[in-house]
């Protein structure tokens, strides 16, 4: 559960996990919003509601909240959307194609078969060198490889 | 030919045309390398080169070529792709995914026929207000309506 990849830019954070379900199952759990809701954000921070249109141009948004019941909405349009493979999604547009207050960063994830098991692959690419740091310092490698853990548990369930 | 649009956003510029061609045409000057090569500066500036991977994702590269040879290559990549209707791309991303060392701006086109004419809107979607300024200090609605109109004198020809 812990295989490391380099990035391939300066600006790339990358987190790779083999996970113990056929990538068909990981896929729906990052594409149903009833089962994104149960492990998209760390616990003990929930997801208060989730909306996907899974196509080029759709959009995701994620209502994340914290234990004292603030919400913090996450918003974003897919790019790439290649089913039990490859989704691409973006924080530089809010609807299509309306360019956000600053573009942060893009997240291509890729699901690759490992002898039945997913190789799971989520790379961050951001604009700048900045922002790059600014994400490992938000805790990327900590909250994303907590959050492919949840995944990995709703995933067993399916 | 001079119809105008308001912008929807201080982000933005429009520009809009009706072209005394059908869509189809229109749509096939946008996207075929050699026709795009015939209209796609404003003379006597010309295009050195042009490729087109017209999907979402795919890349878009037009080499411009300055009247004392000096080139200027143009890179980016189409995020929405409807034929005889809708085209999106952006210079936000060089490859797919790789972010650019600058989003400047997503440009949406939009084909809409009017009496067997195309009625062509152009708009550029700029991430902050200065880039909108910028692009049009640097002769927006003057280039791209000097293009659309050498774009309307090939589709015309088809």
């Amino acid at each position: 559960m812990s295989a490391s990849q380099q990035p391939a830019d300066s600006r790339e954070l990358v987190l790779t996990r083999l996970i113990d379900a056929p990538r068909e199952k990981v896929w729906r759990c990052w594409t149903e919003p009833e089962l994104m809701k149960l492990w998209f954000v760390p616990k003990p921070w929930t997801i208060a509601g989730a909306q996907v249109d899974l196509r080029p141009g759709g959009k995701s948004s994620v209502i994340m909240r914290d234990p004292d019941g603030n919400e913090y909405p996450n918003h974003g349009l897919y790019l790439e959307v290649v089913p039990n493979e490859k989704l691409v999604f973006t924080d530089a547009f809010t609807d299509a194609w309306t360019p956000s207050q600053k573009p942060f960063f893009t997240g291509v994830l890729t699901f690759e078969d490992e002898g039945g098991k997913t190789r799971y692959t989520a790379r961050a690419l951001h604009w700048t060198d900045e922002d790059r740091e600014a994400h490992e310092k938000m805790g990327f490698h900590e909250g994303w490889g907590k959050c492919a853990e949840q995944l990995e548990e709703v995933a067993k369930t399916l």
